[in-house]
């Protein structure tokens, strides 16, 4: 039997990065960086003002105090956003807003409440040091620096630094396009009749909105019966050409495991069993003329459930140009104790609340109400047969049914 | 001047939850129930085995042991997902998988590992209990229970649920659609090549990606000149016919600013002074024939940023059916001491670790570096003029660049 370990570096082993592309700016958040990002212009793009004043310049203001203001004629005013060109006349001031651009021949800022906000003419109670309350160009950035590193995953403070610094467009990771394809005779769409011994295909549901929470993206999604012909002819053309394939039921011992004997006799799929409760029945491999990476995950809905947490997201991650490992698994202290499978990692499903863990309800591999009220994976190892009370476990949180962060 | 909370709390007046709607259970993936999801049907919805054995009665067994093994013909076969409806024949046994339904006539299963494993005659060597190794029909779920309750923000695991228990629709709030306007002669688009004054439009980009980030929808986007009419005619109409109308720009006291200038005189906005910093100048109403929703944000970059996380943020949460309070907001420790501004609430840019945050650099409502860096927002309180080393202070995490958990 493999371990999990073994099994995650096979799956891992089938992707890499995502070839990098080019997008527009405004198409990257949630993309990983697959080069640094440099910045076009300098931030500022000008000298500009800090405070809302007069533009001034310093040297005819010596002496200007409380007892003592020097008097200068206003030439008019400068907005932020004004992209006219102004140059300050000697003898005078301009008044000037917060992020306006610094009038030629201006070399400082008297902010307002040091006059008395004169219109025409302003009354200066103060000798400002050349280069007062100025943004200077480029001091926040300069054209050429090194804004973001590859491997950043943008957010919308990371776009807006980009687009300031007039980079138009970034190159990054794709998104991961990955097709779903449910298989069983006896699945049926949620909401039909339910005829003897048919089962509604959750899987199908599950495992789209597991690649969307996961940033990947559904190329194309299928259910297919128990056909040996219709899988071949699937393989042949996974739906939406996806960086990945993976497939849910038809991989343990049952008559009609049809995913395990086609790709079985096809070739370049291995088919183990892992040393992991639930999800013991686990397949690996390439498939198909352009050689789609596939995983095939058991039917059993919590079992798919925990063995697309424990070996899909790794090789997301990886394709996404993410660090598989840094999948944000936490330790936690076990609130309560429980048994788990001995000689088998178990993957407990748990509630995590400000730190500690709880199985959320009944563990069978098929109580799907359990998994639903769980914000957690503990991840037990194979030689613990008990989890005690106060032991600390390892934790993957659930994509899209994280606990808010305590208070 | 306003406070934040006074400001915060007339921005929530404006928006309730949205209208309910019924989605397929597959596109409810991030979206909050707006009612409570019933099993429509009983999960299991038939008994089945809980291993790998063979189907029996138990009755038939009485003194089966070790020693002395009891031997019944094998009637065949049952796989997960066989949906054929199968009787058990008085003094024979079937062979059966994890999770297929149990024949007609069996109470219990011995795994396969308590036999000899025969495929034609089959030796027990021991005595079940009827009800054995069964997972009973509704043991994990039963038609006519609430699964989910409303207000749940629906994941992966949620929606696996409902689906096995054949629930076709959920009603949720929708995603809050939101229209994106910048405004400024000055702004023009990443890529271009700037002349004098011109500035990149980067809160365009960030906006955006700020509403997707906090799960809206962004119905439309445009940039608009400083020109009175243009405004008028985008009023009247709001791209896309959004919930919410977001502006960026002209609302200070510059010349151009025309925002201000024409929603002042339409009335149905409110311009104020929030004593919070960077973000002083604030706006919110209803405007246009459809009394949209409108927050006008200020144009410096970093403090729309600010503004988005403190007073839209929470707005977006109450139309997607969210606690607006309910933010992620948490306490950290600050690592540092830093200044801040007297008598106005401070929002920090820094950055998280392990519980502790730092400035994540220069702090003027033009650094977008800085911005770019930071993982949270640490508000501090008007009073305060001066963060302490080990003073502890209230974060709201950044939308899509929150850090990974700790270790």
């Amino acid at each position: 039997m493999r371990t999990v370990e073994e099994h995650r570096a096979a799956v891992l082993r089938l992707v890499g990065p995502l070839s990098p592309r080019c997008l527009p700016v405004g198409r990257g958040l949630g993309l990983v960086l697959a080069a640094d990002v440099v910045a076009a212009v300098d931030l500022p793009g000008a000298d500009n003002s800090a405070m809302d004043g007069y533009a001034v310049r310093a040297e005819e203001l010596t002496g200007a105090a409380s007892q003592s203001p020097v008097f200068l004629p206003v030439d008019g005013d400068i907005a932020a956003g004004d992209s006219r060109r102004h140059v300050l006349s000697p003898g005078h001031a301009m008044r000037i807003m917060t992020g306006a651009p610094l009038p030629d021949g201006a070399d400082a800022v008297v902010p307002v409440e040091l006059t008395d906000g004169g219109a025409s003419r302003v009354a200066v109670r103060v000798s400002p040091e050349p280069g007062r309350h100025l943004r200077r160009r480029g001091e926040d950035v300069v054209a050429g620096d090194i804004l973001l590193r590859a491997g950043t995953r943008l957010g919308p403070g990371h776009l807006a630094l980009a687009a300031a610094a007039n980079v138009a467009e970034v190159a990054v990771h794709p998104r991961p396009r990955v097709a779903v394809v449910s298989t069983g005779d006896e699945l049926v769409p949620p909401g039909s009749v339910l005829e003897h011994g048919q089962v509604v295909d959750s899987n199908h549901v599950m495992l789209c909105a597991l690649v969307e929470a996961a940033g990947g993206e559904v190329a194309g999604a299928a259910h297919l019966r128990d056909d040996p012909l219709a899988l071949r002819r699937l393989l042949d053309d996974p739906p939406g050409e996806p960086d990945l394939l993976l497939t849910s039921g038809g991989v343990s011992m049952g008559a009609y495991d049809t995913v395990k004997e086609v790709l079985t006799a096809d070739g370049g799929v291995e088919f183990v069993r892992v040393a992991m409760r639930p999800g013991m029945p686990q397949g690996c491999g390439v498939v198909g003329p352009h050689q789609t990476a596939i995983v095939t995950l058991p039917g059993n809905p919590v079992s798919s459930f925990v063995s697309f947490h424990v070996f899909v997201l790794p090789a997301l991650r990886r394709m996404a140009g993410l660090d598989p490992d840094a999948d944000g698994s936490f330790d936690a202290v076990a609130a309560t104790g429980w048994s788990t499978a001995p000689g088998k990692v178990e993957a407990t499903r748990v509630v995590e609340e400000h730190g500690r863990v709880r199985p959320s309800g009944g563990q069978g591999s098929h109580v799907l109400g359990a998994l639903s009220g769980a914000t957690a994976l503990a991840i037990v190892p194979a030689e613990v047969d008990h989890v005690e009370p106060g032991d600390r476990v390892r934790c993957i949180p659930l994509l899209g049914q994280e606990p808010r962060r305590a208070e």
